[in-house]
């Protein structure tokens, strides 16, 4: 099968399509702010946990082995004592990331309408 | 507060940021779908749950009531008999919607990319 073929069968709409795990990775709340942290550089695991607040190790540890496996992250362990792990992004995981960070960024600027839309919706209901 | 002073300080980084949750709403798995679909007109509610495939009535209940309460979606409920509730995008929602499917379409595109780094992912490990 050819990419071209590939790509035109992708659809999210479509629960049997694995671009819905892949979005998944993205876009799930560890993912989004994974990725947006790596493009301040390269990470070393700790660093990054404290870097992306409230994330668990174990959560933290999947987020990036999913990241890893669909290619927006990469590993690098070198072989010294104690072990360095680094984690940065790839190419691909630049690109997607500033759509990501294109999507929170214009959410961040809209929140004052968002709480607004909020406060509204909830004196409408109270 | 002014709504500039608000704007600086959302940051979604920080735990306890309310951009983190309309972040959440907007790019959880039924919020980008949903998202998406209204941005093909308006939807009563089974139709919407015939074309986002998988979701349950609750879980699409559930993120069309945030997506509402954040002023991403606007439910107008005709008083008929039967009852007619029609959903649709806010001119936010349709702002934000074109962000999401920006991301999607690219992913969708990236698709054959990620399904070769999972190949070699997968080899790598097993």
């Amino acid at each position: 099968m050819s990419d071209v073929h590939q790509e035109i069968l992708a659809d999210v709409f479509s629960k049997a399509c694995p671009s819905r795990d892949t979005l998944e990775h993205v876009t799930g709340r560890w993912g989004i702010l994974a990725m947006m942290a790596l493009t301040e550089g390269t990470f070393r695991f700790n660093a990054l946990r404290r870097r992306v607040e409230g994330v668990s190790e174990k959560m933290l540890a999947q987020t990036l082995q999913a990241l890893e496996r669909d290619g927006f992250v990469h590993r690098e362990a070198q072989p010294v004592i104690p072990p360095k792990v680094e984690y940065s992004l790839t190419p691909l995981g630049e690109q997607t990331a500033a759509k990501v960070i294109d999507l929170v960024r214009f959410l961040e600027g809209k929140l004052p309408e968002v709480l607004a839309a909020q406060q509204r919706y909830d004196a409408a209901k109270g």
